[in-house]
C-alpha cells in the first residue's frame, strides 16, 4: 500500500474524536449478529442461545508490539485474532468485537484507518459473521488497544479447561512455535542499538517470512473451536503462552497429567513447548474421537507429580510474564 | 482506610501477573447472571432475552483522571459507573463487566485491591446482580482502565437516541453539572505549580464536598434506565459530555429540536448545560407519560434550524474533546 502524502493524512491531534471515529466506523460495517451497531450508548448483539461468551485482551505498545515492526493493519488484525481465539477456545462462535483505543496524538489518520481495516479483514478471514459493533476512543501517550470479543455457544455447553479425563487424547489445531520464531527473527535481525527498526522483507528467507507473518498477523483456526465442541471435546483452551505452560494450566484445572509425545511436536519441539502467541487450539477428546483439523500430540493420564510430561520426562518451562519480563528501558 | 505498611504492600513490579489477578478476583465474586466466571479463556453470561447489550469506555491517566485526586477505589467505582450508565441508557439491566487493566509497575498491590473493591461496590450500589466476570492485566507506563459492560433487555426493545418525536416531553434523572463543579473545585483548589495535589477534605465546604464526590465517584441512576424503558421512553442516552452537547446529539439523531426550559435546569443552568461526567439519564416520553425519578426539562419540537433551544434561544456549547482539549504538558 503506497503511503499517502502527509497533506492528505492529518495528525490525530488535528482532528476531533468524532472525525476519527467516523473514519474507523466507515471501515467496519456491522455483520450478521448485529442488532444495533455503533452510534448509540451501546450496541445490541444477538445471543440466540440465551447466553453470551465474553473475553477481553489488551495490546500495549512496548510489551505487546512495536510500531517499528507492526503496522496499523497488523495491529488491528492481531488484536482481533487473539480475542477471537479465546471465544473459539470455549467452543463458541464469535459474534462481535468492541474496540477501545487509546492513541497518541502524533499518529496519523491513515494509521487508524488501516487499524480498522485490520479488524475488518481479520473478522472476515477468521470469523465470518463477526464484526466491530462498538468502541471507544481516547488520547494517551501509550498506544493501547483493548478489545472485548463476544460469542454464541449455539446451544452447546462451554468447553472449559477443567474437563480433561485420563484416557482422553490431547490434540492441537494450528501452529505451535511459529510466532515465537517470528519474534526471534525480529529481535535478532531488525534492531539497531537495542531499538526496533522496520522489517526489510528482502532480507527474509521464505521460512522466516512466514514466521514473521505469524507473529504480526496470527491466524488461529477460529472455526475449528466450535467444530471441536460439536465433536465432543472434553476440555479446550488457546495456546497463548506456549504449549508447556498452557498444557500445565489445563492439566492443573482438570487435575490430570498431560503426557506429550515429543515426536508429534514438529521439527522444533522446544520452540513448540516454549513459544507463545500462535493461539493454536489445545483440546482433549475421548479416545477414538477427533475433530477435523486437530492432530494428536499425547494422552491424558491420572494426575502424577507433574502436570506435563514429554516422552515421560517432566516439562518445566516458564512462560512470558509482562510484569517480570518486560523492561521498557531495554525494550 | 489506614494505609498499609509498605513491607506488606509490594510493588506490582515484584509480583507476577497471576498473583495480581488472584488479588483482584478474590474481591470481585461473580453474581446473578454469571454462568461461568473468571479463570477460563472467556466468561459465560446469561442473556435470557436472546440478545446482549454491550458498550466499552476507557479511563486513561491524565486526560480522564489524576492519581493525586483519584484513589484506586474511586477509579474502580467510576470506571464501573460510566459503563453501567451506557447500558442503562439503552433501557437494559447491566449483567457483567469485563475489566482490562494496563498498570505501571511502580504502583502497589493495595492500589489494585482497592480498584477491585471500587468495581465491586459500584456494582452492588448501582446495579445489583452485575459483577466483574473477566478481565486482562498488562503492564504499561500509562495507567489505563478499559471496561466493557454487558446488559440484558429483558425482552424490551432497546431505547435508542433516534426515537424522540415532536410533542414528547424531555426529562432527566440524576445530577446535571455537579461533577463539573467538582472538577472545577479540584482544578481551582488542589493544584500547585500546575500539578494536581491530594485533596484536603477539611478545606471543602459541604456543597464542594458533594461536588468532588460526584466527580470522583459518580452515582448515575442505573436502575431508572430499565424503568424508563418500561414506562415507554421514546429515546434515551446518558449525559456524559454535558446536556447541551448530548441533547444536541439526540435531537440530531431524532431529527427534532429540543426546547429546554431554563428554569428547570437547577440553580446553575450554564453548568447543567456545559458540565459533563454526571451520567444522568436524558429521555423523552410521550406527552402525559413519565417514569419514576425523572423530571421534565422541556419539550420536543419539529426540527428547526438549531438542535437545542433554551427558552427559545439557540444553545451552542462545545463539549470536551480529548483530542482537542487535553494537553499533557499543561495537565
Amino acid at each position: 500500500m503506497p503511503s499517502r502524502p502527509e497533506a492528505d493524512d492529518p495528525l490525530l491531534g488535528d482532528l476531533s474524536e468524532g472525525q476519527i471515529l467516523r473514519a474507523i466506523l466507515s471501515r467496519t460495517a456491522p455483520a450478521t449478529h448485529t442488532i444495533l451497531g455503533p452510534g448509540d450508548d451501546a450496541a445490541v448483539i444477538a445471543a440466540p442461545s440465551g447466553s453470551v461468551v465474553a473475553t477481553t485482551d489488551t495490546l500495549v505498545h512496548g510489551p505487546d508490539f512495536r510500531l517499528a515492526w507492526t503496522s496499523g493493519y497488523d495491529l488491528g488484525w492481531k488484536a482481533a485474532a487473539v480475542n477471537l481465539a479465546d471465544i473459539a477456545a470455549m467452543g463458541a462462535r464469535p459474534t462481535a468485537l468492541l474496540v477501545a483505543l487509546a492513541i497518541p496524538r502524533d499518529l496519523r489518520l491513515s494509521f487508524v484507518e488501516r487499524l480498522a481495516d485490520g479488524f475488518r479483514e481479520a473478522c472476515a478471514a477468521l470469523a465470518p459473521g463477526c464484526s466491530v459493533v462498538g468502541g471507544d476512543l481516547t488520547v494517551s501517550d501509550v498506544l493501547t488497544v483493548a478489545v472485548t470479543a463476544l460469542g454464541d455457544l449455539e446451544d452447546r455447553r462451554a468447553v472449559t479447561r477443567s474437563g480433561a479425563r485420563p484416557g482422553d487424547s490431547i490434540a492441537v489445531a494450528g501452529e505451535m512455535g511459529l510466532a515465537a520464531h517470528g519474534l526471534a527473527v525480529l529481535f535478532g535481525r531488525f534492531r539497531e542499538d537495542d531499538r526496533p527498526v522496520p522489517v526489510d522483507v528482502s532480507k527474509l528467507a521464505a521460512g522466516e517470512s512466514a514466521a514473521v507473518a505469524a507473529q504480526l498477523r496470527p491466524s488461529p483456526p477460529i472455526g475449528l473451536g466450535p467444530m471441536a465442541a460439536v465433536a465432543g471435546a472434553t476440555a479446550m483452551m488457546d495456546i497463548s503462552d506456549g504449549l508447556a505452560l498452557d498444557a500445565g494450566r489445563m492439566a492443573d484445572a482438570s487435575d490430570v497429567t498431560f503426557a506429550l509425545d515429543g515426536s508429534a511436536l514438529g521439527n522444533n519441539p522446544e520452540r513448540a513447548l516454549a513459544g507463545g502467541e500462535d493461539h493454536a487450539l489445545l483440546a482433549t477428546f475421548p479416545d477414538g474421537v477427533l475433530a477435523p483439523g486437530f492432530r494428536i500430540i499425547g494422552r491424558v493420564q491420572e494426575r502424577g507429580e507433574a502436570g506435563v510430561l514429554r516422552d515421560g520426562r517432566v516439562v518445566d518451562v516458564a512462560g512470558w510474564d509482562p510484569y517480570r519480563d518486560w523492561d521498557s528501558a531495554v525494550g
